[in-house]
């Protein structure tokens, strides 16, 4: 049995959610997860359709995109993974999809705005969207600049990867992240059901008001503040 | 066996219905149900998945929001219920949800206009939005004065909670009760339906105008009046 | 056993199929079929929930709308039923959902333009919607004028109801009918998807003109001419 | 057993997708797939529910339309698929759709714009839509020229049906190919994909751009290029 089991199976089962929650046709979207003190992650093989998966399928992939074992071509999107896990210490998953609503923002370049309450129980600022690449970095090692693509966005924003676990990357679709594959998948299915919210919100009243400072706060606080009271402790 | 079992098991029953009924997202929602003789109500606990539920895991309340029997978090909305039970004395179940379009027209801060028969059925006024509260109220208890700022808005209206058995909470999502904890997930399920049909109408007409005052009436007598003659009786 | 057994069954089934198709929501909705040598029809009961309903439970009503055989009250829109029976002899099942698409142009008041063949494969003129009632007819014999003012609209524009099998009745919803209680409950799914496709169209190009003529006739001809070659002779 | 059994297998498979990715209501849809060797193709039967399909119901047609095998009349769409066949040489399969989403955008008459990194990993131009035929054609034989009217257009813009597996034909629906049935049939559940994310795109934004020119190449060569990486090899 692999040393690296128990993220194949952790990247298995996560990878199985993202056809029940109704966020990927096909193959369109993968998930990992890391094992920090190996120093690699599992993530869905490449082009291979969800019901023909098993854990052992996983492949193992170190954090500048090498495979370390598995027979099957690592997802496309494998670079960006990595790179994400190298420069962000604390990720235990990554999701990426092509949902529905959250690709429609990301190819319109927009990023969400901060509506409501449910948006605001899961981050306290606008869903960021990542510009397109500049076209040196396409055409240079594409998967990997979209990490750092990605990063630089955070950085210029000033935003935190513990506090925000999800990003547009322009004219692409999401990618989510969490402690846990199982968290990162979650927060795909919320930033979905969000961007669906903020599009009808708008379509409603196109005048509609970003949510106001002290409900921002508010939300914030009472799921990470001191005092938090959300959920189970 | 708990002297509150029959109110535990309505509460589980109506929250199981959120999920088949396609209204919540996760844990995104939780329905109360009263037991009006010893001054309690058993409510979702916070945070636990659906499929975990069951009916022991209910949480008893008083109307003033102390748990009363569960070894679980109640809701993080508990004390909006406790106002509601304690304000309206009539209430059986209450409901609260972040339903797709629901929300989306809280978010929007727009009552739903009263287009058609299918609304007509139901009430017969918009489905009211309550503003986003004051920040003195925000930065208080808040789970606690949306529960006043809800039942202020109905007394600003002149509308009777036994007649509107539904609000939208602007910025935030819905709430609906009713006589039994089902008849407010019933509600909950209408109100989102009403509130898809009433975007569409307007996406198709901007100009749409509200029902008639002559069709209002009727709808409404059909249903409540000394002749009513709508379900068996 | 019943001697209207045979209606009661073939109501039950096309009835069945309404929460199959997602035309329902709740018990929003109804399914009749005829027997015409008998002048009697079997209609849905009012206010049962799909999943309690058998073919015992349907009520056996006349063409002025009396109940014949039944313990349960008959539906609500029964007169409306009764009515489209009487006076268009042709007909041999109706059905009247609250559908969303179709609902939504009924309340928007507004015809669905026909804009492409799957439209033309069905009718070859816009879905007629009949404006709401005058007053003076709610306020009257409400269901049994609605069936007057759906035959009052045909006959404006000079309809025929073996061409066109379907309606939508302004600020309320659909009806259909057809040769039998299943050819009306095609009609109400074709309806609904026809009316989303028709909302869409529009939004991605409020300018679409209208089918040309020449393809109206030829999908006409195809399905109904003499020489028509669609589906098994 | 049939000499052809092999290509009615296929096609039975291929069919049963259609209902299974929600892209057909009711019959408003088929496959077919061909065996180049014998010069024919097995298709749909017309009228024909899914559920009643089987292997043996499909029939086998040569390249001028003509029934070669096979009880049942052919698909009423069967000419447009043999003058495909009949000069485009490697296609192995097509499917014609009525599915939401594409059908709107052909009943608009507007081609899909290429907002996204989705619609590039499949093709690099907007996904065509062939305008309406001229009246003369449509008098004629329908079928038959609408199939002329699809590689007309191609030639017209100068694409490549090797590279481009799909079309839109004005004010009525999409058809797609691929090397095999299979292969068809994908692309129109990603032709439905896409064209719902392009209308909900430029909902959010209706100034959005077109995907700039190095994206569109990278995804090109990720697929298609002599370095691909895309997908098991």
């Amino acid at each position: 049995m692999s040393k690296y089991q128990h993220i194949k199976e952790e990247a298995y089962q996560a990878n199985m959610q993202l056809p029940e929650l109704n966020l990927v046709l096909f193959t369109f979207g993968n998930v990992s997860a890391v094992d920090r003190k190996e120093g690699v992650f599992a993530i869905k093989p490449s082009g291979v359709p969800y019901p023909e998966l098993s854990p052992d399928a996983m492949v193992i992939v170190d954090f500048d995109g090498n495979t370390v074992e598995g027979s099957l071509r690592p997802s496309s999107d494998t670079k960006t993974h990595a790179v994400l896990y190298k420069n962000w210490e604390d990720i235990g998953g990554i999701v990426h999809t092509h949902s529905t609503h959250a690709t429609a923002w990301a190819q319109a370049q927009c990023a969400v705005p901060i509506f409501g309450t449910t948006h605001a129980d899961h981050l306290t600022v606008d869903i960021p969207c990542a510009p397109p690449m500049d076209d040196k970095m396409i055409k240079g090692n594409y998967e990997y600049e979209t990490g750092f693509q990605i990063i630089d966005h955070f950085n210029s924003l000033k935003l935190s990867y513990k506090e925000v676990e999800m990003i547009l990357v322009g004219n692409h679709a999401p990618f989510t992240w969490g402690k846990t594959a199982a968290k990162a998948v979650y927060n795909s299915a919320v930033l979905e059901s969000v961007a669906e919210m903020a599009l009808l919100t708008r379509q409603i009243n196109p005048m509609t008001p970003r949510l106001k400072q002290a409900l921002i706060q508010k939300h914030f606080e009472r799921k990470h503040g001191p005092d938090s009271y959300y959920g189970q402790s």
